[in-house]
């Protein structure tokens, strides 16, 4: 055959946004360590030897040949290694000028965000520009002119602006709409914009601004990511970590956990008492406590693997909403966006999350003690949506 | 739970150099055809019919509920996608910026580049500079020393430059390494360099350099990637089609096929005679005859299918050669850049590809007709990799 199954090494989305951010994997990272090596060398030998034991383990799959190689030969690879090392303060240089051409678009693009932000809140009318501009071919002008009338007297009855846009939004986006539960919504609702700043340092910064609401406090919920101050394999940025604001939740309001009330029957004297205890919940709010990066090598690989995992997600929902949701809201709001999301994307994404509901596991705890159990969120409303999912197991 | 499974929608490579060329999938394609349509609306209403008809199955996911909703907010809406236009002309200038600034920094990599050239092939020693700069921390100092002292010894006995150093690289990289077959190294090793240009209009081509060799007269081989004019959503390039050189094969040297000679029994005269057939092979060198994308709706989705993954493929192999394996060819032929690639696209390039020989089925066919069949390529040599292959069905 010509051809043979592809090794899916393409990059599965885009970023319109050009500068790279990767993850920081077990490669990276080691990376990391060897630029930090370099400079620390002199005062921290015994550092350096530790990680040299490290990278032993991922250097040297040539596995002898170059060290059977001639001296001389061997002294030509090592001469290219220097030129490499030019090549790579240049690709340094690369992304770092990419970065600043990104600042200078997000200048630009941040008159058409707020114009957004206006419009979605009543703030302001779309100019008659915008709206032809926005009418796409064919689309009825009729149609348009007819709206025109019927404005005035609808006006006084209509909503401001774009009743739950970010919500909708969020819930057409595929990695986002997976974290959003039945009873996020309810304070999504509140969502009156999401926008983006650069930081000073490498990364940026994700700003959640709410309306008041029975939830929380905050008038906005800022969640930063943190690159690596120095540039990785290939010039690109590095994720260091996540930081999210602290949501001051009003009381019995937190979203991200429910309260459990158990009836317990002693056995003796048959009487019962109620015992509350507060269960962590899927919620998107978790969005704003991410998990942290591991420091040592302590924890086993399972966990190291689950900690990778909820790292990824972490980074890749941050990735969606700068690159994908507040770039081109409205997309997501209609959902014609999804239609150029690479189509591997929509099928994992679609169909995941069945299995594997590790949390209710603790179903089967509560049988033991001779106890009536009842699950209440904390606003009293029945959670069909998790209920449904405990049928399944 | 807090986390859910991953929807892989991180990029899985990170491109080094940064602005985007997607795969024309079938997505981006309906994008292109917007564009198109709005130019040709008004020459050919019922290619723009086709198209619409096309885009209906995908656009509309959010059925009906725009429709539902008051004429004054779908004028709002209608408001936003115009400001939508305004930001994605700004976003296909972005990356038409930083196409201009990968072309910079191309010309500052080029003699880093060339330098290269002149070591692997034994024009140039390698500087002292680029040595002192290529001996990692820690390494042996000795040990350079040492390479110095034998090398006006070893000078007259050893190969000049890095022998088999592009040959070596590539079956150092996990996407190219599974397209190289043990045949096409003897033509591989001869490779002098590989290198890329940007061609006038948007796309890249790659340029593969040989020294005279047995199997073709080619001195170059150049395949060319080629982006559509317009910019796709969220400004990105996207793939129209690549082009490959005819390579001049040198009689019986053609490395794409291999010539099956079977013997054919008559039943009633018992005579036999010999019949020849060229069936086409795995090769490298077919990265030069790449797969055209579909023009029209004809096709099965099982042949769209196939032909997808077999521009996908390609698109990778470009992208990774113009990414990867030139920007840091001596990492390959090291190894080391392995250790930068993310994990799953290790482990899939390393065990995939070992069942669904779908050409090994003719084996079947041979038996049916008396006939004692027997297999040989052009040049003699046993075919040992694909021997064990059939042996495994």
């Amino acid at each position: 055959m010509p051809f043979i199954r592809t090794p899916q090494n393409t990059p599965l989305n885009n970023a319109p946004i050009s500068s790279h951010a990767v993850k920081p994997q077990v490669s990276s990272i080691e990376e990391e360590d060897r630029v930090l090596a370099a400079g620390m060398l002199a005062q921290n030998p015994a550092l350096v030897s530790m990680i040299q034991g490290r990278l032993g383990k991922l250097i040297g799959r040539s596995s002898g040949y170059i060290e059977s190689l001639p001296p001389v030969i061997r002294r030509r690879i090592t001469g290219l290694k220097g030129v490499q090392k030019e090549h790579s303060k240049l690709e340094a240089d690369f992304q770092e000028e990419v970065l600043q051409l990104e600042k200078k678009y997000f200048a630009k693009f941040k008159p058409l965000y707020e114009k957004r932000r206006k419009i979605v809140n009543g703030i302001e009318e779309p100019s008659e520009e915008d709206i032809t501009a926005g009418t796409a071919e064919g689309e009825d002008a009729d149609e348009t002119a007819k709206m025109d009338e019927d404005n005035a007297a609808e006006q006084q009855e209509v909503d401001p602006g774009i009743p739950e846009f970010w919500l909708s939004a969020m819930k057409n986006s595929t990695s986002l709409a997976e974290t959003v539960t039945d009873r996020d919504e309810a304070a999504l609702k509140h969502l009156v914009d999401i926008r983006m700043e650069y930081l000073e340092r490498p990364g940026f910064r994700l700003i959640f601004e709410f309306s008041e609401n029975e939830f929380f406090t905050n008038k906005t919920l800022v969640k930063t990511y943190f690159y690596q101050e120095e540039n990785g394999y290939g010039g690109d940025f590095i994720y260091d970590h996540a930081e999210g604001d602290k949501i001051d939740w009003k009381p019995g309001k937190d979203l991200t956990v429910r309260i459990e009330s158990k009836k317990q029957r002693n056995k003796n004297t048959k009487q019962t008492r109620i015992v509350k205890r507060t269960v962590p919940v899927e919620s998107f709010f978790n969005f704003f406590t991410p998990p942290k990066p591991p420091t040592s090598e302590d924890g086993s690989q399972a966990e190291d693997e689950e900690l990778e995992q909820r790292l990824e997600l972490d980074y890749t929902l941050g990735e969606d909403i700068k690159e994908k949701l507040i770039p081109r809201a409205v997309d997501w709001y209609t959902g014609e966006a999804l239609q150029f999301e690479e189509l591997e994307e929509l099928e994992e994404g679609e169909f995941d999350d069945e299995d594997d509901d590790d949390e209710e596991a603790s179903d089967d705890d509560r049988d033991e003690d001779d106890e009536d159990s009842e699950e209440e969120d904390e606003s009293g409303k029945p959670k069909q949506q998790e209920a449904a999912e405990c049928k399944q197991s």
